[in-house]
C-alpha cells in the first residue's frame, strides 16, 4: 500500500479547552477514553453502558465504542482473522481518540487481545501498557460498584469532574507557609470582623462554598443574586451572597492595598489579598435575597446594621478555626467527611439538615430515605445528620442542647448509631428559605452527599409583621428540585408528616384520613416542653423530650 | 476477506435524544454530519473550521472530520489508489455516524470524487444523493456569507437550533380553527383583563416571550424569579414574571375549570386552557424582581393593587391585537422582523432597545456599533430601533411622540435608513433595571437580533423614596452580560457617552479631559425642553429637538 505521505496538519481553530466549554455543562472539560478489555461474557458491555448512563444523568458527554456497533460499519469489512482483529481494534483506538479531542469520554468495550493496539494519547507515542489502571472484578461486585470504582479512578486522574466531586477547595494556607503568611498578617492593615463574619470564614475555609475563592467579588455577588449560581468555569449552584460588609471608614482607609488582613478577638485570622470593594446596596441586597426587606427579620436586621460596603477578594486562613466549646470534634470538614464516608465504605450518603430538635416526624423522613435507598439498591446508604451550627435567632434552641437532644435520639435507636454521621454544619442561619435551601444542599454536595432530604417549608420563619409564613411551605422543595447546579447530587422531596393517633406515631400525612392526624406545630410543642407536659406516645424519643424540657426549665432559671 | 456475521446490534441504554441533553446545553438537541466536498483548494477547510468555530461559540458541540487529519491516524494504512480513496471516505461516513449518533455536529470536510460512498444515515438504507443540499460558491462570497448558508439550510432542516433560531412561539388559534375557537370562547367563563394585561397577552401571542405556551404556571413563575431562565427543554432566560393576576373572588369562581376565556373591553380575545392558580405573593414577588417594594414605584403600585392569585395556562389568542392609535404598522411581531431582516439581507442584526427620545449619545452608541461590526467583517449590518410601546409611567414621553422624534432623527442623517429598520416593541415598561434588561435582551433575540446594545443604567428609574438610582448604573450591563440563557445574541456593553463641548458632539467619556465634558442629565433636558430653549449644538438633532419642544409646550396647555 502506498502511505499517504505528503499531508500537513490542520490545526483547529477551536482549542480542545473551549470545544470542551460547548460539549457538556462543565467548564474547562477534557475528553478521554475509557477502554475496557475482557473475554466475551466478562459483563464489558453491561459495565460499559450503565457508565454510560451514569455520565450522561451526571452531564457529562460520552459515547460507547461497542464492537459489536462498530463491526456493522466502519469495520464491516474486517473478519476474524488475527490480522483484521488487530486492525479493527487499531480502527476503535484511532476513533477513540477523535471522540476524545471532541471532548468527549469515549467508552470503548471489547475483547483486546494484542496490546500492542490498545489506546494512547493524541499527542504522545504509542506506549505499551505495563498493567491495567483498574481492575473490574465483575463476578464478585455488583455494577454499582464497579461504576464507583470507575468513576474514582476517573476523579483521581483528575480527567473528569464526576459524581459527588467539585472538588473541594479549601482556603488555608498551606502549612509549609504558614509561619510566612502569619508574619505577612501582622505587617498589613487589618479590619475586625464580628462573629458571623467569622462563621463565614470557617465556611470558605473549609471549602464548603467551593469553588469561591474568598469572600465574593461583585461578579460573583451579582451572579449569585441574579441567577443563584456561579457561572464562571462551569455553573455550580450558589445562592446566597457569602460577602463580608466593611464600613465607609474601613473603605477608605483601605481601598487601594494589595492585602489586609482580617482580625477577630484581636488576633489576626486571615489574609485578604487583592481585595475589591463594591457598594453594598442592602435593600436590594435583601430584596432579592429574603423576597422581603422587613427590618424585624433578625437577619436582615443584622444585614441592614452592617456596614455600607462590601469587600471581596483571595482569603487565606491562617489557622483552623476552633471554637472551643467542647462541640468541634463534630465540626467536620467537607473533606474529613468524605474521608468518613469512605471509610464506612458507603455507597449511598444522604443528609438531614435540621436546625430544631429531631422529632419523630423528621426521624419518619430519614427512615424513608434509608427504605427507599436499599430499595434502589444500595447495600451500605449512610446518614449525615447535619445540624446548622452557625448563627441562629434568639429564639432557636442553641446548639449545645440540639446536640444532646439529637444524641439521645440516636440513643434510642429512633436512627440508626452505625450507619448514621452526627456533624455540625458551621454556617450561619439565615431564614431566606428557598433560596437558602439551595445552599444548604450545595453544601453538603460539596461534602460528597448523595441526596438531600428537604420537608416542608425549609429555612422558613413567620413573617415578622404578619405572623404568616414568609415564604410558601411547598416553593423551597419545588425551588431545590429545579435549581440548576447541583448536578451530583438528587434531591429527595417529603410530603408533610404529621402525628397519627390512630398509630401512635408520626406518619406521612392521608387526606383521607384527616382526622387521624394531629399536626403539632413547633409552638405546641415548645409550649408543652415548657410546661413540663409530655407530647403524645409517639412523637419524639423519651430521653430527646426530657433534654427538651430541661432546656425551657433552664430558660425560666434565668 | 471473513466478514463478521455473528453479531448483533446492542442497544445502547440511553437513548439519542437524552445523550443529546447531556451533549451542549440545549434541550433535545440532535445530532448531523454536515458533509463538505469540494477540489483541493475550495475552501473546505477554512469553511469548516469557521463553521466549527461559529457553532461552539454558540453552544452548539461539533467536531471536525478532516481529510488529512484523518489520515494520519484511523487512515493511516490507506494510500491513494482508487479502491483506498473509496475506503478513505467510507471510514469518515462511518465515523461521522457515530458523532451524529453521539449528538454532536460532525463536519466533515474532504475531496470526495466517489459520491457512492458519501454519507447516509444511520437508520436508512444507503441513498445516492441526487443533487447537494447547498451549494457554497467560495470564489464569490465570504467565509461569513458561506457560513450563514449554511446555518440557515440547517436550521430549515430542523436539525438543529443555530444562530437566533429559538423558533418563535406564536400563540395565535390557527385560521382554519378560528371560528370554532370563537365559538368555545363564547361558551366559556370569562375573566376582564385590563390594558396592561392585554400588553402582555400581545407580546405573548406574538412569541416574545417563547417557548412560553401562556401566562405562566407556578413552575415557571418560580424557575424565572429565582434563576432569571425557564430550565425545562433547555435553558433560556425568562427574568420577568408574564402572570396575569386575578381576584380572589375570580379565582373561587374559575377554579377547577377547564378553561376560561380573557375578556378586554366587552370582547372574548383568548382562551385560557387548562388553568393552574396559585398565590401572588406581592411582596415577595416585587422584591424578587424589583430589588425593593417600595409603593411608590410606578409598576411595583401596579401588582400591590392587583389580584390576589395568579392564573398561568395554556393560551390561545383569537385574533391579532391592533391598538388601532395609527401606529400598528410599527408592531411588527418576531416573525415579521426576522423576515425584514432577510429581505434587507442582514448578516448583522444590531438592536437599541428604548423608552425615551433619541438624543445624540444614543445616536453615538448606535453608530459605534455599526462601526464595531463593518471592523468586523459584516457587510450588511441593520440597525433595528425598538422603541418600547406598552405601559410607561405618567412623566416618560408618550410612544405616539417618541415615534415622531425618532423619525426626525433618521430625517435628519443621525442614523441610516436605508439601514434601519424602526419598529415597536409591545411590552409593557417594568423599571426593573437589572432584571428587565434581561427580558429586553431576550426579546429581542427571539426576533432574530444578533447583537444588543446596553449603556448606562438600562430600564432604571430613581428610587422614589429616596430620589437616587433605584440600580447601580453599571449593573445592568454587568448582569446581562453574564446572564444565562442568551445563547444566539451578543452583548455589547457601552461606558458612558456626553456632550464634548469641545467637539461640539456627543462622545465617550474621556476621564482625562473630565473639563471637556457637559453631563446633560434628562431632567435638565426636559427643563430645556419646558422652556423652549435649545440644548447645545450637537446634542440632538434640531428637528427631533423640535418635536420634543412641541411636546411639552402641549402638556403646559393642557
Amino acid at each position: 500500500m502506498q502511505r499517504a505521505t505528503n499531508v500537513t496538519y490542520q490545526a483547529h481553530h477551536v482549542s480542545r479547552n473551549k470545544r470542551g466549554q460547548a460539549v457538556g455543562t462543565r467548564g474547562g472539560f477534557r475528553g478521554c477514553t475509557v477502554w475496557l478489555t475482557g473475554l466475551s461474557g466478562a459483563g464489558k458491555t453491561t459495565v460499559s453502558m450503565a457508565l454510560e448512563e451514569h455520565l450522561v444523568c451526571h452531564g457529562i458527554p460520552c459515547y460507547t465504542l461497542d464492537g459489536d456497533n462498530i463491526r456493522q460499519g466502519l469495520n464491516k469489512n474486517l473478519g476474524f482473522s488475527p490480522e483484521d482483529r488487530e486492525e479493527n481494534i487499531r480502527r476503535i483506538a484511532e476513533v477513540a481518540k477523535l471522540f476524545a479531542d471532541a471532548g468527549l469520554v469515549c467508552i470503548a468495550s471489547f475483547i483486546s487481545p494484542y496490546s500492542r493496539v490498545r489506546f494512547t494519547g493524541i499527542d504522545s507515542e504509542y506506549e505499551k501498557p505495563e498493567s491495567p489502571e483498574l481492575v473490574l472484578k465483575t463476578d464478585s461486585c455488583s455494577v454499582n460498584e464497579c461504576i464507583q470504582q470507575l468513576l474514582d479512578l476517573l476523579q483521581e486522574r483528575d480527567i473528569v469532574p464526576v459524581d459527588a466531586s467539585y472538588e473541594v477547595k479549601e482556603l488555608y494556607v498551606p502549612e509549609n507557609k504558614l509561619d510566612l503568611a502569619k508574619a505577612d498578617a501582622e505587617t498589613l492593615p487589618a479590619v475586625e470582623i464580628g462573629k458571623v463574619d467569622m462563621q463565614w470564614v470557617q465556611v470558605l475555609a473549609e471549602g464548603w462554598a467551593t469553588p469561591l475563592n474568598g469572600f465574593m467579588r461583585e461578579r460573583e455577588y451579582l451572579q449569585c443574586l441574579h441567577f443563584d449560581c456561579l457561572l464562571d468555569g462551569g455553573v455550580i449552584n450558589m445562592s446566597v451572597p457569602v460577602v463580608l460588609p466593611v464600613s465607609t471608614a474601613d473603605k477608605a482607609r483601605l481601598d487601594g492595598c494589595t492585602a489586609l488582613a482580617l482580625a477577630y478577638g484581636g488576633q489576626r485570622v486571615a489574609i485578604l489579598r487583592n481585595p475589591e470593594f463594591y457598594e453594598h446596596r442592602k435593600e436590594e441586597r435583601c430584596a432579592r435575597q429574603w423576597g422581603t426587606t422587613c427590618r424585624e427579620h433578625p437577619y436582615i436586621k443584622m444585614v441592614m446594621e452592617s456596614g455600607d460596603w462590601l469587600v471581596g477578594g483571595d482569603l487565606q486562613v491562617l489557622e483552623r478555626i476552633y471554637w472551643n466549646d467542647g462541640l468541634d470534634a463534630y465540626r467536620l470538614s467537607p473533606t474529613e467527611l468524605r474521608h468518613k464516608f469512605k471509610e464506612l465504605n458507603a455507597d449511598a450518603v444522604f443528609a438531614f439538615q435540621l436546625r430544631n430538635p429531631v422529632h419523630n416526624g423528621h426521624a419518619l423522613l430519614m427512615q424513608d430515605t434509608q427504605r427507599r435507598l436499599v430499595e434502589r439498591g444500595y447495600r451500605r446508604p449512610v446518614l449525615l445528620l447535619h445540624p446548622l451550627g452557625g448563627w441562629t435567632k434568639d429564639d432557636d434552641v442553641p446548639l449545645g442542647w440540639r446536640m444532646r437532644q439529637h444524641a439521645a435520639v440516636l440513643e434510642e435507636g429512633v436512627l440508626e448509631p452505625a450507619s448514621t454521621i452526627v456533624a455540625i454544619f458551621p454556617s450561619p442561619m439565615m431564614y431566606a428559605g428557598p433560596t437558602e435551601v439551595q445552599w444548604h444542599c450545595r453544601a453538603r454536595m460539596v461534602a460528597g452527599v448523595n441526596f438531600y432530604i428537604v420537608g416542608r417549608d425549609p429555612a422558613g420563619m413567620p413573617h415578622p409583621a404578619t405572623g404568616t409564613d414568609l415564604y410558601e411551605p411547598s416553593h423551597g422543595a419545588k425551588v431545590l428540585s429545579m435549581a440548576p447546579g447541583l448536578i451530583s447530587l438528587e434531591v429527595v422531596p417529603f410530603k408533610v408528616a404529621a402525628y397519627n393517633k390512630v398509630k401512635k406515631a408520626m406518619d406521612f400525612y392521608d387526606p383521607k384520613n384527616h382526622q387521624d392526624y394531629d399536626f403539632i406545630s413547633g409552638t405546641r410543642m415548645r409550649k408543652m416542653a415548657r410546661e413540663g407536659q409530655n407530647p403524645p406516645d409517639g412523637f419524639m424519643a423519651p430521653k430527646a423530650w426530657a433534654v427538651l424540657k430541661e432546656y425551657y426549665k433552664s430558660l425560666e432559671k434565668e
